[in-house]
């Protein structure tokens, strides 16, 4: 490139050094670095207010780490289907590599992030990423009918609550993500694209 | 009438009774039916899943209840304005409600739901209620200009950031009252149109 | 309040003073009052040209006032919800209020005016708005099967003109309220709020 | 052509026999058939509805034969480019027409139908109708800013209320004849496009 | 007219003078004038780029002069209606004139133009149109569904890859018109208009 | 993943065998094998064509294989966002990989094709994109203004030309990979992103 371009900062507002962190904010932040090894910037640029922090990843915890009639990389599927939507690129890149792991599908995620029509999933997966992306771009017009086309699909009454529940909360999250502007950490670029056998 | 219509639930989910409900929700729904008169039924339709109850009225706090430079009527009337842009009319009903409460004023629920532009607010809040509608329309174009023409309004930093987080927030929420067909109290319609000298 | 926001005029252009009107406005404005206890604003705001207020208000009865195989609070329903989707703050909040007195229920006009997906109406009344929306809204894909839809729900012919043309006429109010600016009356926002026992 | 298309009629509504008309309605369409050698088709459609038809057309002359700091081409202009926006054949095909004559410009009317901003018109023409789209397109946002751009164009007050007032009924007009499928005459079509000498 | 407006030139960059150019380009030109008597402004302005030149017309001949199950007045009908869906005066125009012409059809072109739903056409080339307008406006939902419903109307697999080419191709030009401001010739606003005897 | 999910074909449409097709097909087929390893799908896709698939490459190679003042890595970032902004999955997975290798940059092919407002580029390309975008969002609006943003960053009028030129190839482009429902080759997904010390 031409050396002109700047590399956009994690996010537009300052970011609080660990120090300066309440302890369980720092906590939470240590534990996520030792398990993935890197900070992924979310956790950053949400220190800043630690009230909003630990409301968001609390929610964020109760929808896609529970347990679920649907599967944690299907539950991905959704953010990065709706992320693409909205124009967040730190949730696409940031959720696309997650997605990428747990679905063991290199190919995937950039698929859904860009048309999920044309993704390598099954039926009840189109089914189920149409209602998030009604959730995510039209929600006033949510009616019986779609819970009809999701159970015939053997979506049950509470698999359709986490449907509309995470695109409801990436809903939130892609609009202060791209409100901060917030940067996706390089790492995420390239996991889960080279198959590492040793983990298998 | 007609006679004819139904009067619709107050969620498309069953609601939980009290009496099955974890003890910090039961705490919650009673100090805010102690101090309100009513339990609103956001509270109901959130307690079927008490994880996503707590994060979301954490959530919410920590927007509404703090302190901020905008005033408890001026984050109100980001909810208003935001939920009458997605077509959410529990968050149109009850917020509006509570910013006629808390401005003192009948009238502006009404009019910032339907067209802030022509409210009866200043040119600082309008400033602000354009920022809180890109946020929730349009938030991948936010740009820098935006921040410069709040800070013009002599908004802070943070005063900017409570602007796109309750917009955010909302975002959520809208989307999953939207869902659950999430039904207003009556109480709430006539909450603050009639001035009650005795609380003046 | 701050103190600080401005009470916005009754229109963007000066309105005229009662005794420089022809007598034929003068009349209607009159018996309005009589009626109402007050004059609506946009009997004020259209009198700066007579000739149009004549036209508006004969078109206006045309529609409103006639026998119809719609209840009159139907037509009103139809008023308020395609004067929420074209942001008319006028026409919600006055038609609004003439909707709570013809249906005698406090709460179906700021349902309708949000989203009538969720308000308390019959299956028949939601087909005629979501009729009356298209014509607001999409009136270029009108086609044959939306009047199938409506003779399903018993609408003859002449309603389903009727449901046209009051979607038609209000896409005229609205836009001319937008234009002006035109100011709800205070009167308005209480209408049909409170049991008035002894006229029931 | 195949032969197996259908000519379409004059209205999905049948029109009622001329005999059977009120006797002002039969005087305005004899009016009209003498001045033009035919009768225009939105007479025979409205005419099915007498009190619609006379408010309809005592608000178009109000607007449109009135004296006017716009000329009749010009509002004209403003009903094509508008009946472009909303996809209304009849009003396109027979407003055109009468631009074209008005204009003694024989390719006005398909210029400015398609993108007005392409065809050839004056700056303040241009000016004329960008307001007259936003009216027709996104009232719900005028705004102080509209009004100066208008009269730095030399536009005055009335002017203004001109363009908007055309915008609006036009907006009913439309909707009306996209609801009827009103039909264009066959000689609307050709009309002012051929120099008439005699005429000159 | 005012006299005031300007007639905008035929593209908003300068067009090469004809002995500049390759002769392959001139030679092409010549043919064309020589077949219709005027050198459409297409090819003057697209000379300015022989390469892009050779191609744009080597993409267009490969669709709109080959054998194909839609005749060349449907194949035109796609290129009006797209044409006017995306604002391109000059696509409308040129077009047009070459609709009327191949159609025999002095009204066909106005009516697509604005709105194919009310054209004179088939039910099956309304389904033609259904779908080149989907590709037009909204390629990325297109899906086996649709297909299915070409099918029923007789469309074999490579007739419906002509319609999607046909209005794949335009949604180039009609861009590359707009960016360039192309003006429509004069003549064609009348061609097709008059019968011409002789020629039946 | 589940397994039941089916890998999606290259083509909508049967591809054709090497041996049927005409000479310079296979030529042009085996020279990007040679050079790039793999035969890109889009070859085989519009191999069916030979015709269309003539001019399409003579199209593209005219637009992203000359010289001009837009560096190769900036041709691709058009790409890329304007096939982001019309969900065009093989062109945003095909064309992002190119640009990871043009320019030399992992990331910055996920970063546009999400949202170029963030992405590491500087201010010009930042003005060359929004551009790009008009022209495959909302030609019918380009005008003089647009011309003046790009001369200030130093864009000749030529520059201009092959800013629209791309955009609007792909927007043919976008629509004919999302009607075939265009599979991208596996190979490209990672094509870019692992340094290869090697070659630098």
């Amino acid at each position: 490139m031409t050396g002109l371009e700047s590399k956009r900062p994690i996010s537009r507002y300052a970011v609080p050094k660990p120090e300066d962190l309440p302890q369980d904010l720092r906590d939470r932040i240590l534990a996520v670095q030792e398990k993935s090894g890197f900070v992924p910037n979310v956790f950053l640029a949400y220190a800043r207010r630690p009230e909003e922090f630990r409301a968001f990843f609390a929610y964020h915890d109760a929808l896609m780490e529970k347990e679920s009639g649907l599967t944690k990389a299907e539950r991905e599927m959704i953010v990065v289907a709706t992320s693409g939507a909205n124009g967040c690129q730190y949730c696409v890149v940031a959720h696309g590599a997650i997605l990428r792991v747990r679905s063991k599908n290199p190919l995937l995620a950039d698929q859904v992030a860009v048309n999920y029509l044309e993704a390598d999933i099954t039926p009840r997966q189109r089914a189920m990423l149409r209602f998030a992306m009604k959730i995510a771009l039209d929600s006033r017009h949510v009616a019986e009918e779609d819970f009809g086309a999701l159970r015939q699909h053997g979506f049950s009454d509470d698999d359709i609550w986490d449907i509309a529940a995470i695109a409801s909360f990436f809903a939130l999250s892609n609009r202060m993500a791209n409100f901060l502007g917030m940067r996706p950490n390089d790492e995420f670029y390239l996991l889960g694209r080279v198959p590492r056998p040793e983990r298998r």
